[in-house]
């Protein structure tokens, strides 16, 4: 199988503008590459101007689509407002924000500073709160209609994980706000919905997570039912669906593409995947002898 | 905004063989309709083979595609077999299994039989898993791969839901299989996934839930906060993504597709909706005047 | 610490009369056996009415308490009508309907046959709704208050798990019975609740699920972030407190009581638990390495 | 039925010593009552000296037992560390945390400025996340064991709700926080769990949420199955349970007490509640003649 295909019509995102904050690496900038080739204009930001330079002018040369790099700490909201005019100056208006800049420690949860703690807090979730808030108060006040947000959350928003509790805790947060602004500004025609992606490695993000050896010895694809980790096509289709049009009456909802990874650890006998084939055949002989006696 | 449009590439389901149980009428309709306009083959199943003749005639005129009617009721499991090797007898092969076929009683639950219970029982959940185990031991005893079922079921899967117990009940075994099966059978290369419609009214299905002036009083859209039924094109987009190999990563997830139905009854303050304008801004006043004293 | 504890007060279920189905043995032995200690009159049902008996002696000499054994196959309509009406006739009337009776087959599911598939969803799923359907009819006829169903499930009901499919849809079912009818029939006075426990061993139905040396190679307390398995008292103490009136406000409700076994499996780093603390210390120092760069 | 009834044995707490977070008022105060009289000593903070002086002269009087009072603004990190510091010297050691500060503003999302919305995560998210790292490392290093943490979050932690969305969002993360170092911290002794309180009214919280004349025109009680709100006795109950020894073997868990509310809302049909009997009898009517035609 192809898992690089592209699945939306041409012209899904034609007349579209974007803005996908932490766009300028990782699944960040697959998603808007996608967006680009479906005829979006989008809008990336970071804290890091020349890389996100560096992006746009990759995506432009890649696609022929019109990238725009603007600078925005996301957890200062006067930044954010400026980001958000900023956007809108250049591209006309704004139809879509992708939440999608995070930040994540992964360490022994007692080994961490209430301050380190907080600044995943303040990244992922008022990054989120942020920007939602900057440019769903100017679509409201202006009647904007026909918007819609989507969020890059993950599989532990609702389980919760060990090692990543900050992560957990904000993501989980973004998600709740997703659920609920789903519903209260439904009637602004404003839509919200949320992507929870499994194992889809960044060589960046990657790194940083598990360095050295860790990434042999913690082979993520091995949790993964389907025995492989995610392409970034695979995700970008599911995420050009959901701020597309196509998906208008999906509201609300969280969607996770894993493989299946988060139930395979979930469900308590999906361990007995290392009985081999032939112990099978002994166990069900021991239970028909037992029967027949 | 366009409801009706078609979302994938034109040959998305080139070269795929289909099962839609339930196929020949309402929402199994319209995505074999839509199925065959991305070039796959349909075989559609139900008791009543006059009924499926008449909508594969129908489908086969407005699409060019290539359809096939199978009598089978889905609760016996011998019927279940010999339509399945009637569909690999007529299309060659089967490469996805949609599990639509359904049954539902709307009223008090002390107000059904214990047989009649039963029988939801036996449609919808009985009926999923005969079908999933006939398509299932066949393609792994023929080692056959790249398979994939989609299960339709509700949203009140996990919540439940009064006056439907019985579908309740049903759908939530169909959803624990979704899951099961997605870790379970992933390596024999069959992957799982479920769609939870919210109101997709059809002529025949909303006439016998709701029958007389009870549309009228139980206005689904108004519980929706788009304030709108879905249209079927818009499930149609989903399915297809999630039967194709688009979605080759999503596994063992549940897609809600209602506008946010459920969220908005299930949020503790969703109701303050009724709350106007004006009112916000009296009650800002008094807390702001409390606050100053 | 002591897990034998027992919680409440001694005559917490004075005046109460319980039927505990599938309660001669296991963990409905277990309750049972805490239920008749805290006051209330208990009758336990089977297929095996001699194992009944044995119990229902053995119980009454422990405990003082006033046990009734009462033959029956829940997956009878009408026999679980008898059942009822004996339960009736012997304790004057029932407050209280324990679904505990559960049947499982642990084997991959393709080796499965679809008539032992639906053994399981009979006894599991339709054994539950006709014991609920049988009593409740009769308390809404009669127009009793004051009424609880416990249900008995697992934590697969929600995530499902492979291995265990029939057991697995069956219990998803019952979850949504509980959670349905705790809406629909609040208003005659009939709450209904869920316990999922995680591992607790119990003689007979661990032997059968796992055979052999296999209980040693899957050692299911490795699973539990607790490192044990649960002690039957631990149960029985939450079962008590659901079907007390001390938790009349509790009603839809699932409590899981498995020490954060399914958590452990879910969250995606928490297999990170074996990386050793001089690792972290290293980590952390390349970490700080690379920063200061 | 008597909802103020006592669930425990007289001595369930005898030896515990606890601090509990907002414990000055309200459900804070219901609980921290309850565990005086279970025989635990128990510490109450808030930023509020005074109302904890005047809640501790009450409590004491009313109880026979030993509580104390201590001032703490929990959203900054170095005033929780004292805060911990002073409880250990008071009680001796610290066994159980609850963290019940909160804060909440019902309001529509769009006109709230950023600062307001940080202000209810600086509180709940933030103010949770220190208490619990600071009590926790504190554990670690010192070595104790047979720790346990209890959170309130609110049902809409998982479905969000519109118009309380900062609360959402900050409940949401306290929630993933519980669960994920439900696991990880397990291997330390320490035990994490959650409650989920449907609608408790308290003078206070009651009366800020909803001013003026909207208590009677959202009447709560009308939105729970059981057509009543929750005494606080009920709440105290359960959290007496989740503190205590007896619940050693629940981990991970939120459970909810809500008379079903958040369920009632969330189920598709529930709705239908409004159907009279009448209109039930006629369209079984319809129906069975429909069926004869």
């Amino acid at each position: 199988m192809n898992f690089q295909a592209k699945m939306l019509r041409d012209d899904a995102l034609k007349n579209k503008n974007i803005v996908v904050t932490g766009g300028g690496s990782g699944l960040g900038k697959a998603m808007t590459k996608y967006f680009l080739e479906l005829g979006a204009q989008v809008a990336i930001t970071s804290r890091n101007l020349e890389k996100l330079q560096t992006t746009v002018k990759e995506l432009e040369e890649e696609t022929g689509g019109k990238c725009f790099a603007i600078q925005c700490d996301v957890r200062l909201y006067e930044e954010v407002k400026q980001m958000r005019d900023e956007a809108i100056k250049q591209m006309g208006s704004v139809d879509i924000l992708l939440n999608n800049a995070a930040g994540n420690f992964i360490s022994p949860t007692e080994r961490l500073s209430a301050n380190a703690f907080d600044t995943i807090i303040d990244i992922v979730l008022k990054g989120s709160k942020n920007c939602t808030l900057a440019f769903g108060k100017h679509w409201i006040d202006q009647k904007e209609t026909n918007k819609t947000v989507l969020n890059i959350v993950t599989t532990y928003a609702w389980t919760g994980s060990a090692y990543v509790v900050p992560s957990a805790t904000a993501k989980a947060g973004v998600l709740a706000m997703t659920r609920s602004l789903a519903v209260e500004w439904a009637k602004y025609g404003i839509r919200f919905n949320a992507v929870a992606p499994g194992p889809f490695p960044t060589k960046g993000a990657w790194d940083r997570l598990l360095p050295g050896n860790l990434k042999e010895k913690f082979d993520l694809a091995q949790k993964v039912p389907l025995k492989r980790v995610g392409e970034h096509q695979e995700l970008a289709n599911l995420a050009a669906y959901l701020v597309s049009d196509f998906s208008a009456y999906v509201n609300g909802e969280v969607i996770t593409i894993d493989g299946g990874e988060w139930l395979k650890g979930a469900g308590q006998f999906n361990l007995l995947e290392d009985i081999p084939s032939e112990m099978w055949d002994m166990l069900e002989e021991m239970i028909r002898k037992k029967k027949n006696k």
